[in-house]
Formats: structure tokens, sequence, C-alpha cells
């Protein structure tokens, strides 16, 4: 089944727009968890126990593991949804950007290596950096657009021929790199008219959206800018507000509370 | 001793202009690496003894060893260079960009973790997503200006306010962000124009440059626009014509061979 498909269905099974996103940080965890060797993976497995079944995916995030020295814990983590919750897609959140031969590297380490269902890329370098990601027809690629956080402004809001920069790497990616229909794109929630202003442009395109929960952004407003045609369309993070809502030995029913009030706020396929 | 004062002593050592990048391609090796599980480290240990005299930095490129699954070899080889030839400065490209908070993990992964003089990271994300590798102070930022690759133009050359995006990315690290003096920029070899324009920018500022070799940019075109007043300010990147110049047993004084004809040509301080 391929990424595109994949998330289709687990909109439709699951019924939300929420992603918890992995973001380990071992001296958030519970203290039982600091002291274990595999305290990340295990951290990692008590969420997404809790959290699957409300779900449309889970989102990784590569620098976590790296800074800590535990790729391995990465790959664990990756493998146990794969083999536990099939249907639950995986995102890779590693932001790779190359230039076209180096880029086929990445893509490897994301897809053969992890085994992720889609990799967040950086379209800095253009075209032919993304095209071996694309190339990969049954995993998807998620393109920055317009990132949640306050640099998102420094280039990616100047305009060029009237249009700011992240609504040319949006007409690009909807236009012109997605002959196998796996491109989406990251939209920053921070500001509902830019999410309105991408939609326009990209149609049906799958949106991942950062920036609700600690980054502040406004979820009922992000969603109603978003959604698609059919009622979903978005990806909806939430990392750092869903891991750490208690580091008590409750942490795992804290943590599936805050994805089931972001449904009950409105995070969910209508 | 800091990146900064690093690269300029080894600059004033070796008097050589080239940086040699280690993209090992395991298919590629003479044979008699092909079966050894530390093929790698093997096959970069050769390359490294046969040209740290005479180049001016080493620069890994993360996703060829990401892909092979062999992260422990790109670990060894930083050390082996760190233990070994000391004076060289290793330049860890692995192009990282990501909101504040993540960028923090992907500094410490290049120098904590790694233990890299400098890492090459994606402006795209603007001023928050850079101060977290600039905070190093002894560490080097290279942050990708004008890539050489054929996609460089999609929105690096694009105009804002007149002036290419690229430009804009300099003043910023120029103006703004260089606050440790320890960022530098990529700019390709494939147009000399674009070197000079940079260069007039950024005063003397390091600039990566690849794109000379395997992608054909014009050395001595490269070296006449972009050298800073003192005569050097370059770090001339060579990975494939270099590590590949033959696959024979020759294959290190092959390689030395290649670094020598671009010094002679002109990769060299005055």
């Amino acid at each position: 089944m391929n990424y595109s498909t994949k998330l289709q269905a687990a909109w439709a099974r699951s019924k939300s727009l929420v992603c918890v996103g992995l973001d380990p940080e071992p001296s958030r965890f519970p203290a039982r968890f600091q002291s274990r060797p595999d305290g990340i993976f295990a951290f990692n497995k008590a969420i997404i126990d809790a959290t699957a079944d409300i779900v449309c995916a889970f989102k990784p995030q590569f620098a976590h593991f790296a800074a800590a020295g535990a790729l391995d814990q990465l790959s664990a983590t990756i493998d146990y949804i794969r083999d536990r919750y099939p249907h639950v897609p995986v995102i890779l959140d590693a932001k790779r950007g190359d230039v076209g031969s180096t880029a086929a590297f990445y893509a490897k380490e994301a897809f053969d290596q992890y085994h992720a269902d889609a990799v967040t890329v950086n379209p800095y370098l253009g075209g032919d950096s993304i095209a071996p990601f694309t190339q990969y027809a049954d995993r998807g690629t998620i393109l920055l657009c317009r990132t949640s956080n306050a640099g998102g402004t420094d280039f990616q809001e100047r305009l060029i021929d009237g249009k700011p920069l992240y609504i040319h790497v949006a007409r690009k990616a909807a236009n012109e790199w997605n002959g196998n229909k796996n491109i989406s794109l990251v939209v920053g929630a921070t500001v509902p008219k830019v999410i309105a202003d991408v939609r326009y442009v990209v149609g049906d395109m799958p949106l991942l959206v950062p920036g609700v929960g600690a980054q502040g952004g406004d979820l009922k407003a992000t969603v109603e800018a978003g959604r698609d045609i059919k009622g979903a369309g978005l990806v909806i993070n939430a990392s750092r507000s869903v891991l750490y809502a208690s580091n008590g030995e409750d942490f795992a029913h804290a943590a599936r509370g805050v994805v089931e009030q972001m449904i009950a706020d409105g995070a969910k396929v209508e």
C-alpha cells in the first residue's frame, strides 16, 4: 500500500487529523525510563500504544534520536509501529535536502534503512534535489513550504513576482514535481490565512501542520482553513504537548487525553 | 582552537584551497575494500593519509554513510582525522535545518556526537533555525547560499527586491547572524560571477565551493572570483573526482595526483 492510500485509509479509520510527533527528550520522561538503556524506545512504545487508534500518523523526529546517539532506538520505534500498527503511516521528520546525486542517498536512508512511509524534505535546492525522493512512488515526500517558527518569515514570506516564496514552493510542488502524486507540504499552524492560501494552490494535496500545541497555533482556525473538500487532507502534528502532558506514571493516559481533546476541539475528519 | 582559527592555520600550513569530500560509494572502491565490514573506513583512511598534507579540510558527507547503515564508520573516519591530523578541520556535510528547538538537537548531533569542526546548514527556516549552531562559538556553521546543482536556480536565483534570494541569504549571514564570526557560506563553482557577487557582500567570510571536478565548474575562474584579500578564503571541495580517480591499487596515489593537479591549476593560497 502506498503512502497516499495508507494516509487516506488512516483518516477514514481513525476519523482523526492528529499526528503524534515522537520527539524524545529523556530528561522529560518519567524517572523509570531515564535509567534504562532502551528508555527512549520504551517511552515511545507506551505513547504509541496509548494513541495508535486515535491518530492518522506518527512522526518520529530524527535529531532527537541522533543527538542522544540512539538511532538504533529510532529504528526500533519505526519497526514497532510497522509491526503492531501497520495501518498507521510513519513520517520520518528529518528535513533532508541535497544535490540530486546525494539526495538519492538520503532517500535510501529514509526509505530503505528506516522503512519510513514518508520523509520531510527541504526545498531550497530545487527540483533535482527532490526527484530522488518522489521517485519512490510508494512513499511520501513532504516538502517544507511555510514553517511555523519565527524565522519562517526571513525568506519564506519574501515576495517574488508579488507572491511569497512559500507560494512558489507550493506551485512547483503541485504543478511540476508531483507526477507520482506523492508530495505533501509542511505548513505551520501559526497563521490560518497561510494555510488557506496554500490549500487554494494545491487542491487536495495533504498538508502536514506543525505549530499547534507547544507552539501556540489556533487549532480550530487551522482546521477550518486547511481541510480539503473531502473533510480531511490535514496531518496536524503535536509533539511536546502530548508526550510531556505528565511526567508521572499517568503520562501515557495523559498523552491520550491531549489527543482526545484535540479531536474534540476540531482535529477530526468531517 | 576554534574553527575559523583552525581553517586559517590550515590554509597557511598547506597553502592549499582544496578540501577532499569523503562521499563513500563502496561499489566504486577497489575490490579488496568491498568485502570488508569496515571497508568504508579503511578506504577513507587511505585517502586521508594520501592527501592530508595538501588539503585545507576534509568533508565527510553524512548521507553516504547513513544510506549504507555505516554511521559508526562516519564516527571512525572523523575520529581518525582528529587523532592523526588534528590541524585539518573536519566539515560534516549534513545540510541540517529545523525550527530552533529541534535545531539545537542537530547542533548537538554534529558537534557533540560526531565532534565535527563545522557543519553545513540549510537557511530556508531562517534565523532562529541557525542560532543553535552558531552558538557553538568554537565551531563553524556553513550555510547553503547558492548551490551548484541545476535546481539551484528554482528558488535561489529568484529576485526579491531586485536581488536574488541567495544574496539575501548572504546579507543576513554577514550582517545579522555572524556575531560569533563563525559562519561560512556554500557557493557553487558553476558560475564565477555568483562567487564574485557573494564575496562582495560578505567580505572575508570563508566560502565552501562545491561543483569543481565531477560537476564541471571552472577552477581557475572560481579561484579568481572568490579569493579574499588575503589570497585565501576558499574551501574548494572535490569528492568523486578525487576518490574515484582510479579503482585499482593505485587509487590513493591517483587521488593525491588529482589534488596536486587542482593546486597546480590554481587552487592555492597566494
